[in-house]
This record gives C-alpha cells, sequence and structure tokens, in this order.
C-alpha cells in the first residue's frame, strides 16, 4: 500500500515538533522542518542537530530545515503543527496553506481568552475542518528521539484523512489508531499538567500508590465530563490520548509539572517551586484556563479547581487533601 | 444518616480481608473477621496482630476475629467475601449465609475450568443475585493497613445496595464510590496482573514511559472488548475498578506480577523468575485461565494471549515485542 503523503512540513522546532520530524523520517516521508530560529535551521542542515530542544539525537538527512515558512509548504503533502498553542493563532493568520492539503495538529490545550480547541483555532485561521487531523497519545519527545517504541492516536472527522495520516507516520517505532472523535482526541491532553501537579502534590504529601491512582483516575473522569459537555466521546478518554497521555505524564519522574506538584506538596511556595523548575511548568499556565472554560459551561472540576486554588494561594496541598476527602459520596459516573 | 449495617462479618483474613476488616472499624463498624486458621485468629484477638499478612498494623478493638465460620456470621447484617478466588466455591458450597444479608464479593478472577465471574459463583452457591454487591478498586492492602487514604467502586444491581455499602465502608480515609455495574466492576480486575507481568517485561526489555503507557492503554483496551462481551458497560472500565486498579498494580514497584514480568524481560527464564518471587505470582495462574475464556467467547486479547505465550515458552519477550509493533494498523475502538 503506497501512502499518498510523501513531503511533510512539520511547523515548529521544539522537542516535539523535531523527534516527529525525525519519526516521519524514519517512517519513509521527506520532512522540512520550520525552525523559527535560521540558527536552528542552519544547525539542523549541518550538524543534523537540534541540541537544545532534542539532546543528543542525530537526525536523519530525510529532515530538511528552514527558517523561510513558505518554502517549508510549498510542494508540502501534508502540514504538521507543532507550535506551542498560545502562539498557534499569531503563527497562523494571516498565511495560507496550500489549498486540499491535510494540517495535523500536535498542538495540545485550550487557547487562553476564547478557550478555543487547538482544531478550531486552525479554522478560525482559515483552514477547512475537512483537512484538519489531530494526532495526541503518550509521546514523550526525547525517547522517540531515542527511537524507543511509542503509540499514539490520530482523529479527522473523516476516517480516511485518519487513516492516510497515520499511514504516513507509521514506522518501525511507532503505530498511530485512527479515531473520528477529533474532541475527544483534543480534550484528552488538555487537563494532563493539572492532573500531574495534583499528582506530584499527593506524592509530596507522602500518599502511596492508591491514592495517586485514585487520584489520576477521577481526574481522567473529570477530563472525560468536560469532554463529553464540548462534545466528545467518553470512549476517547480510555485510549492513548485520554489515559495513555495522562499516564505518561503522571507516572515520568522526568515530569516538570509532577515535579512542580511535589515540591508544593513538601511545603515550597507556589514562587520558589516554579523558579526552582528547569523549563516551563505548563500546567501552571494552563490550569487557570481549563478552570475557566470548565465554570463557563457548568462542568464540575474538583481536581483541576482544587489545583487552581493552591497555585492561587488560596489553600495548601494538606487541606486540598481533607477537601477532596470530605467531598460527598457520589455514584462513579 | 444512619448506616443500616453495623455488624459485619469478613471471611478471609488474608493481607485485604485483614486491612478491609480494619478499614470497617474505622468507619464505625463492628467487625468480626473469620481465619481459617485458628492460630491468626487468636493471634488477631490477643496481640490485635495479623503479622503475617498485615505486618506492622495493630488491629482495631473492634474487630474480633473467629475460626468459627457459622459464629462469624452469626448476627451480621453484611457478610464480606475476601478468599482467594479459586477457594470461593469450596468455601461457600453446601453453607447457608443468614437470609437477606447483603453479600459484598471483594475477591478478583475469573474461576478456573467455568472462566465464571466471583459474583456468578456466589449465585451458584446459593446467594440471591439481588444480595450481591463486588468491590473493587487500587487497593493494596499495606497502604490500606497504614491508613493512607485510597479510593474503591462498589457496584450493585440494585442502587440503594450498593449505597448502603458504600457507607458502610465510608471512613476517615477510604471513599467509595457507587455503580449498578457488577460486570464491569468485576471484570475490571480481571487481566490486570497479566497487563502487570506485560508492562514489568516492557520495563525488563528497557522500554521507556512511552511504550509502557501505551501498554497500559492497549491492556485496558481489551480488557474493556472482554467486559463488554460479558454484558459490561465499557466505561466502567475508565473508573477505579479498571484504569485505577490497573494503574496501581502496574506502576507500583512492590508489584509481584510486575517484578516476575521485569526479570522475564531481562532474559530469566520463566521457571526461574517464578522461583526469585516471594510469594505467589497471581498472573501466572490466571493469564491463561483468562486466555482460555476470551478464546470461547471470540474476544481478541494480544497483550493477555503473548503474556501466554511466553509463560508457556512459545516466545521470547522480544520476539513478543517485535510481534506487537508488528500488528496491522487498527481504530482505536
Amino acid at each position: 500500500m503506497v501512502p499518498v503523503i510523501d513531503h511533510v512540513a512539520v511547523l515548529g522546532a521544539g522537542g516535539w515538533g523535531t523527534a516527529f520530524a525525525l519519526l516521519l523520517a524514519d517512517a519513509g516521508r521527506n520532512v522540512t522542518l520550520w525552525a523559527r530560529d535560521p540558527r536552528v535551521a542552519d544547525a539542523i542542515n549541518t550538524e543534523r542537530r537540534n541540541e537544545r530542544r532534542l539532546p543528543g539525537i542525530e537526525l536523519p538527512v530525510q529532515v530538511r530545515a528552514t527558517s523561510d515558512r513558505s518554502a517549508a509548504v510549498a510542494d508540502a503533502d501534508a502540514v504538521v503543527i507543532a507550535l506551542p498553542s498560545q502562539t498557534v493563532r499569531a503563527n497562523m493568520t494571516g498565511w495560507a496553506l496550500p489549498r486540499g492539503v491535510p494540517v495535523v495538529s500536535l498542538a495540545k490545550g485550550l487557547e487562553e481568552g476564547t478557550g478555543l480547541r487547538m482544531s478550531r483555532v486552525l479554522a478560525e485561521c482559515g483552514v477547512a475542518p475537512d483537512q484538519i487531523a489531530v494526532l495526541s497519545g503518550p509521546n514523550l519527545a526525547d525517547e522517540i528521539g531515542r527511537r524507543e517504541p511509542a503509540s499514539a492516536v490520530v482523529a479527522a472527522a473523516e476516517h480516511d484523512l485518519a487513516v492516510d495520516i497515520q499511514r504516513a507516520c507509521h514506522g518501525p517505532n511507532f503505530r498511530a489508531y485512527t479515531s473520528t472523535d477529533v474532541t475527544g482526541v483534543e480534550v484528552g491532553g488538555v487537563t494532563k499538567n493539572s492532573i500531574a501537579i495534583a499528582v506530584g502534590m499527593a506524592i509530596g504529601l507522602g500518599l502511596g500508590a492508591n491514592a495517586v491512582a485514585a487520584l489520576t483516575t477521577r481526574g481522567l473522569a473529570e477530563s472525560t465530563r468536560l469532554g463529553e459537555a464540548m462534545g466528545a466521546d467518553p470512549l476517547t478518554f480510555q485510549g492513548m490520548a485520554g489515559m495513555g497521555d495522562l499516564v505518561a505524564t503522571c507516572f515520568s519522574p522526568l515530569s516538570r509539572n509532577r515535579s512542580f506538584g511535589v515540591e508544593l506538596g513538601r511545603g515550597v511556595a507556589v514562587e520558589a517551586a516554579l523558579a526552582h523548575g528547569r523549563g516551563v511548568v505548563e500546567g501552571a499556565r494552563s490550569t487557570p484556563v481549563v478552570a475557566q472554560v470548565a465554570g463557563g459551561i457548568g462542568v464540575d472540576m474538583p481536581v483541576v479547581s482544587t489545583v487552581c486554588d493552591v497555585l492561587a494561594g488560596l489553600l495548601t496541598p494538606a487541606e486540598a487533601l481533607d477537601r477532596a476527602m470530605a467531598r460527598e459520596l457520589k455514584p462513579e459516573r
């Protein structure tokens, strides 16, 4: 079966964009990787490395980099959006992609201010909704860079488009499953950083595997409620983009969000814990956005709102635990 | 709200039965714990300890032990079955429980030979189906013994019965959610030990968090397929008895099943790895039973059948990984 997609443009040379370019090259595709910074593009073309974002990894020659966005997408059979979620609109506004070309979003999160999913932001930037696919799953970029096996789910409203993307990225170490639930796959990853902070707080407070497993499960339950309110299939949250991504984020000791939560649980103040962390603690920024969106559509998210209150200094992690245990008894769904 | 259940008989003084007796006592119940061995019952009554099964824990005075089964259930408002699953039929046959008293099963697994869920075994032993509740979740007994917070789900065909049990076990460190999906809550725990062995094998082979998260997710997906074929609600598998229990089992470094899998992944032979383990590796026994039941009703369970083949010496863990990555591309559901 010959994949219909040969040349892929990947927009964004962060860790995940760079690792995804490598993965596509291993799958037999020709890749053009767009980096905002010309020095990053040069280093990729001359040294085959993006040392700051994917340290220690040599990129295949099938990955060529450019800092010229129009050149990157010229002749592309598909365009992958690997931009930070809060920059997608600014990057895509007033800039037309080639017509009829599939656009695959790797961007996770809801847009601040509008609360929109990334596929909706892309649509507002002029991408036809039936061209849009989204890909998500337990995909720590460093491991993908080291060619360790991984899986994901790719969703598109049209099943055939999802299958095209599935085939295009299918290589020796990467398998994608298909779905038609774009909303579910996008919302699945929205709360994982908040839940990882909560898990970290529980660990910092000295709680054990039972409590962490219960917290992860109830975190997924409220993520599912948010998804259902936005039109998603609840079962999508049981898959790679929900449980899979959540488990990889919560149980990797390398997770910055979890490490940040551990410090909070041990009694370190929010500002100090943020200052200790290497790199951005995404959940510290995204949690209030999720809480606001959930509040706006009337979805009860006790884990997210508790993390929000701890971040705002309204509650200590120990008080948060007491509040969680004192909640009224409920059905599981 | 006064709970309608005051005196509870717990049959089985293993780790989980003993910890559940403690949890009920903390919740304000009076508990009679039945131990097969009179010396265990004596040690509980005189020393307040069941040192072999729940080391280092002092049991509350509200837990009284006996090795007389009829005395244990006399005047009980509810009976908890905390027996090893393959002994439930032998223990319950020819022995009538008080009429109209709720029976709560903590026993996990399918019966060898018949493939029946434990609530069905209890029904065949004469317990009225509308008296039966089942409780499951991420509940490592040692942590419950140390009074670390934990949650579970309790299911009964009649919602009111589930609520009665929920209230009866609600204490300072334990919360149960209710469900009416008895089948789902029982099947949720059936494959966790097989999946924990597979996760161990992956870790032993040196795979990372992406692969382990994907394996856990696909393990839950096949568990869900088995449950659906037996009449369960797939969403139950997203809850405490499915994902919750699975995560606690797969991510606790203390799990015997996972440790056994790690040895296999490192190249140790099955018999040698079994001999190294302290205590029983439940998954080594239950995996072939699950595979047989699944085969009988036509449910595809690649993780379970792969573990089965490795246990039978038909496949090495490395070959199993190759086989898993080479499977045909599929939709997620």
